[in-house]
């Protein structure tokens, strides 16, 4: 997508330059910073500290990580696991080096197998920002059926960054308001702001400024109250992990505007690609993080310089659990590359790969 | 209560040097610091920036408000006026400016308004505190219960701040808590951080970390997640207005509390002293507030200081929309100084003064 008219992925691979770059996310919204995957480790780092998030990312983050610790000469295995450890919930991940591994395993020759991880890894960029196109294109008709019965703007509710930055370009719930917008039909966005790591103040926010969409920042408490005033049309989420029963786990705080959604008779459609569906089990390994993400807050300071403030008194512990369920029975539908889907077994097995 | 070993309450009227005193609440959890109160202005400022904030705080400190208008020679319905502009939603302002105009309209003479004034101020914060005190006394009583038939402590969960800084002392929510561990019983504390201002993360995590009491701050998104999982035994909250018919307006994101102890069998009650029910109407007035309230946010920084960051792009635009409004079919019931009821129009009749 567009930052300042220019075209960008969220990561790519510069062939002049032999390199991996990544767009710094933990800088957004206040500066716009490019860094370099040159190791494994930058490549485990870049997904701990969440200089890159959003499940389709990390895993294509993770393919590039493979590609580089061949080329590091470390032991495939090993670069492997250590990879699948830094973060536990999104199911690409393991989607992502499951399938750069099965590319890899049946190759001898060391520059065969870094030449494969490589072309696997910018495969998995290109079929997700495909991917993302074409949920955009699926999802775009329930934008459109609202936008016919009725006048103004489409009021979208989003939560946490479903957007480009999310991805490796285009978003997933984000992906139907930009294909909507291309079509000239009127939209508006309200944005989480997402605590504690404000992904939707800072990202989701950011992104739709540089693309020009009208949107405007919500605490997180407030989409409650904007349903019961009919304030908002849809509900348009991610997914970080979307089980085979269409149970869809997504940034803590998702289940509470479902319910208010459902509430209220407010469509709730959740964006996944295929890659982040689990096909195998219900249980889903919920990630906690860092209290200090909920006691302390970076931001631009008065000097204009990133500073973080503690908000909590000293003597205040905090519990940071990163992600929620949402039961199936609260989401109208699963919009995917291949179509929209009730969120149940037997609708959702149609499309097992 | 107790801050740092030492009584106070959130206001009160120095004899001896014949001013009013307040807790400057913008400062906290960082700073500790006593404001006086010497105008009319001085009061109108207080309540509007928040200096005291919490329903029954703000009508106690509109109640003084009058006295120091008064004390300045300002024509009284002039100041009350004023006061009752400062803030819409919390249904005890106007109660406490009434019940002054009440029993200063009969009284020609300047110097016995201006005591009866005085006394009047001085009247609605002791009744304050004791209403609050029986607020404790009868809510207690769920908390018993849940103890009674459970191991480990019971784990509360409220949003926004209801505690004593809330009131004149004791508080609303909390009241029933620190009751509890009067009487011994092992009660945790889950402390919505209640973006944008925060209420829960600077103020309830305060007085409960000051009275010793086991709490964890947790972003406002995080209740539904732990309701799911069986972590939270009863939701306690406060109210700004509630009306005859049960329905509860209180902080921001109260609602998707409710639906979330509603959709996992958690209770759910407001604490509320029958002074900020509202008999005569159900329509509430919402209070939208500055923008750069979720923009913005303020906290202790690296050095110590108090300092202001911003969160989101410059091209952002933010909505800050103060209450919401909890269905009285939510609520398990209403507890107040004259006992629990049932959120409904006949039920609540039994109290109404």
């Amino acid at each position: 997508m567009l930052v300042d008219g220019k075209h960008f992925r969220t990561i790519w691979f510069d062939e002049q330059d032999q390199v991996v770059r990544i767009i710094d996310q933990t800088r957004l919204p206040h500066h716009f910073k490019i860094l370099e995957l040159n190791t494994l480790e930058d490549s485990c780092f870049a997904i701990r500290t969440m200089q890159v998030r959003g499940a389709p990312l990390i895993g294509a983050t993770a393919a590039f990580g493979l590609y580089l610790a061949l080329k590091e000469d470390l032991p495939f295995e090993e670069a492997f696991n250590q990879l699948l450890a830094t973060r536990p919930t999104a199911v690409n991940l393991r989607w992502a080096l499951d399938r750069v591994a099965a590319a890899v395993e049946p190759l001898q020759d060391h520059s065969q197998r870094v030449a494969s991880t490589l072309e696997t890894a910018q495969a998995i960029c290109d079929e997700d920002a495909s991917n993302c196109t074409d949920i955009g294109r699926h999802g775009v008709s329930l934008i459109r059926d609202i936008a016919q019965a009725k006048k103004g703007p489409v009021h979208v509710l989003t939560h946490c960054n479903a957007g480009w930055l999310a991805t490796v370009d285009r978003g997933t719930a984000m992906a139907p308001v930009y294909e909507a917008v291309e079509n000239g039909i009127d939209v508006h966005v309200w944005v989480d702001e997402t605590r504690p790591r404000n992904q939707g103040a800072s990202l989701t926010a950011w992104e739709l400024y540089k693309q020009g969409i009208p949107h405007t920042v919500i605490a997180d408490n407030t989409g409650g109250h904007l349903m019961q005033n009919r304030m908002v049309d849809i509900c348009l989420v991610g997914s970080d992990r979307t089980t085979f029963r269409g149970n869809v786990c997504n940034k803590i705080g998702t289940y509470l505007k479902a319910l208010a959604a459902h509430d209220n008779g407010v469509p709730f459609y959740a964006a996944v690609p295929l890659s982040s569906i689990d096909w195998t089990s219900d249980e889903i390994p919920i990630e906690t993080r860092d209290p200090e993400e909920i006691t302390h807050i970076h931001g631009l300071n008065t000097q204009g310089m990133l500073d973080r403030v503690r908000l909590t008194p000293e003597g205040s512990t905090a519990y940071n659990v990163a992600f929620d369920i949402t039961p199936a029975r609260l989401v109208s539908g699963i919009i995917t590359e291949k179509g929209i889907f009730q969120a149940n077994e037997d609708n959702l097995a149609k499309i097992k790969p």
